[in-house]
């Protein structure tokens, strides 16, 4: 079993604030969007946990270890710093898919996202620090099997793209519909997807259904830790070995 | 009839880098990875260009009026602050992808992504300024009918990024297909294309392709001016005039 | 008394570098420098810790309450993403003065500021946690009285400047020669000073030395606590209170 | 003759943002002040100005070359990512001081720096086009003989950094009145001037001044160009030239 802490992290009133009083300009949103999520990225790592950038506007985050003081904080962090606010709630479940469905809910009964008197939400139901344990979270990191030498040395970018893009539609739905897992790109061609407790065998089959649908061949390492920080680095490492080895699944040894 | 001038830019050995001597932490990765897409969207977009992130390590930009001093000069700005370097190929046509096509390969010719010793390559097939035109670039906002009432307020968030992601995962390789059009998504529910010369139709049978194909609805507005900046900001307003009248495709009045 | 953690951050060989091969753009240099800055206050300042960016290639920090741990961290990530490494070294005394000359001495004795051999240098003499006290830092907060009516809103902005530069550099030696304190200037008209266990009187003779040799008049709050954060708090409020009741010199509650 | 189109950058009304409704966290306003400063420094260099952080809420800028458009265009972007705005006025004078003068008057009389009403003003006295001429600018860079020798690898950091903000604080009051120039700390042990037109015999004069009142020993690289960008690449390599010859002033060749 796992036990994943997840926050959903969402700007307040982000769409109509893009275009108001006019649209403003692409270059500005697009660098207040990776910025945030740089900062954002930083301040959760920095506690141990991991965020993904998904909509940019709606991000996705592992926080086992994070409890209400730290969200408040990067919270507060974000209104010193941005013309924007967020709002962020945290849920907890056995699989990433309950945890998440849970904190979405809460955000949503709490008034819609275009809502312009609600700002800076904070809800949070944090995972009890009697409750942790060593195998909380599993995540797996997938990458695709010598993506330079079949596609980016071979094609034109764009059409290297496609490829990693249509193996990451297709294994995020996949994961989400037939394992609760959460997969999320995190550029080149990697991706990583916070899992509920699978198996070798999960995993070779969600890797043979990328191939069959889409022919993008995947190789993943799996690692499994008290926070997303360890089980993250465990998979980097369990990936390295699905390269020297060659097996398309390695668990990391602790896992 | 387009003339776009498209830069492919590529950081060189990435893939070799973050995993040597052993993985880097993932925080730090997705840190110089969204910063540095910024402050390339920064550098592109201070001169009337457009950058896309695509694959973080590997971006696509838009480019009519920088020459190859600007790449030059973008090149040593970012080899001046990052521990990593990148290349830059230039290439024009009468599509995006052939553009591309020609921009990417001229980098292959110069050496594999994970070739160490292909530093900082600059290729730039540059516009001549005297054949550039107030039309040569096409570029179409693309958003969701109703994202937050239909998704982001009712389903949890990660079942709002399938959706939102298959409808990207359907256009991106629709429009690169049947039309030559290189589409990026850009964060919430929006997805900049950047085309070739497309009638009203031509969107519409694209529109049309993604509803059918997985049952996203979505609406354009298209713009076209002499560089990016500007065609980019009158599909902006395009888009704002979609959501006023109801039509899912309308084009500025210049376009 | 006071106990306070010193940190000594240097850039590793910087002066060197940034005229290697030739003399680096000035904007990328102040980028890099800046940036460098905020993303180091941001780690220190995430547990707890102050950072000045004193001469930018050589900064100080508060950081009681840090390990070597979270050093090593701070380092590695500084590592993954600059193109400049740093040596850190930490050190704890009675006074400020006494914890940077033994951090700054260790650093020395492991080479050269521009040794370019001597990279990611980690010396850390950390404060054990059973001897933290609530009272271990003491923190200062000036401003200068009325800096917008008397200055800012009279004088062209480099006279003002001139007000507060002969301002700071009278009251930085001061309080190193009378009160082995440190004291930098943060912005604006705006001096956080990391102090020894000093008392009203001390603060009023400083505020006393600085209006006879340049004619500018400070107020200051001060705060005390467990860590940098705490006590740099406590000093707003309590400058604060300066502002409401026209005392130059307001201690906080806990101080 | 110079002829120093000079820009005041000023926040509006930034002391009363940062204490209400209570005193933010100061490392957030590090943040905030330093990546203001480096995004500002990237969108002045890139049209080949240089930025001053001076106080970080005022900054100054030498800006031969950017038009009223350029500087729009800047305050957009700051208004469109950051939770501050902030005002621009642009004056051109044969001396930068003058410049600056004219420049500061016309951002007072649009209101007090403290005025919650007044909101980025955009003053705009622009050098026309047809009057610019290739030495228009003249920047020096002063740098502390053997600082690394005789202090850094010496002395504790911070009586290290006492010498270098005495001798800065010496060199920029006297420019200042002796020579209506405005010096710059930028770092490390430099500081760069932006200049009226002086000759060798001046920066001889500066330099005694400076060796005489607080003892520390600087030498200067002078260049002169239409804008900062060329000025003050041509004083660094100037400033080289200092180092091999032993000379304590050089001149660019064409300056």
């Amino acid at each position: 079993m796992t036990n994943t802490q997840v926050t959903h992290v969402q700007i307040d009133n982000y769409g109509p604030w893009t275009v108001t009083p006019e649209p403003r300009r692409e270059v500005d949103l697009q660098t207040l969007q990776s910025r945030l999520y740089a900062d954002l990225a930083q301040l959760f790592g920095n506690r141990d946990g991991y965020l993904f950038f998904s909509r940019f506007d709606n991000m996705v985050a592992v926080t086992n270890g994070l409890d209400r003081n730290d969200h408040a904080r990067i919270q507060e962090s974000v209104g010193n710093r941005y013309p924007v606010s967020m709002s962020l709630s945290v849920a907890t479940a056995d699989t990433p898919a309950d945890a998440l469905g849970t904190a979405t809910e809460r955000l949503q009964q709490a008034g819609s996202a275009q809502d312009e008197g609600r700002r800076e939400v904070l809800k949070t139901d944090i995972l009890p620090p009697e409750d942790r344990t060593p195998t909380d979270v599993q995540l797996a990191h997938f990458d695709v099997d010598d993506a330079t030498g079949k596609y980016t040395d071979q094609l034109n970018e764009f059409d290297t793209f496609i490829q990693i893009e249509q193996g990451y539609a297709t294994l995020m739905k996949y994961m989400r519909l037939a394992h609760d897992s959460l997969s999320f790109f995190v550029g080149g061609d990697n991706i990583i997807a916070v899992c509920s407790a699978l198996d070798r065998e999960d995993y070779r089959d969600a890797i043979d259904h990328v191939q069959e649908s889409v022919g993008v061949e995947l190789k993943v390492g799996v690692g499994r830790g008290r926070d997303a920080a360890t089980a993250g680095m465990d998979a980097k490492h369990a990936l390295e070995a699905c390269r020297e080895t060659g097996q398309p699944v390695t668990f990391a040894d602790r896992s």
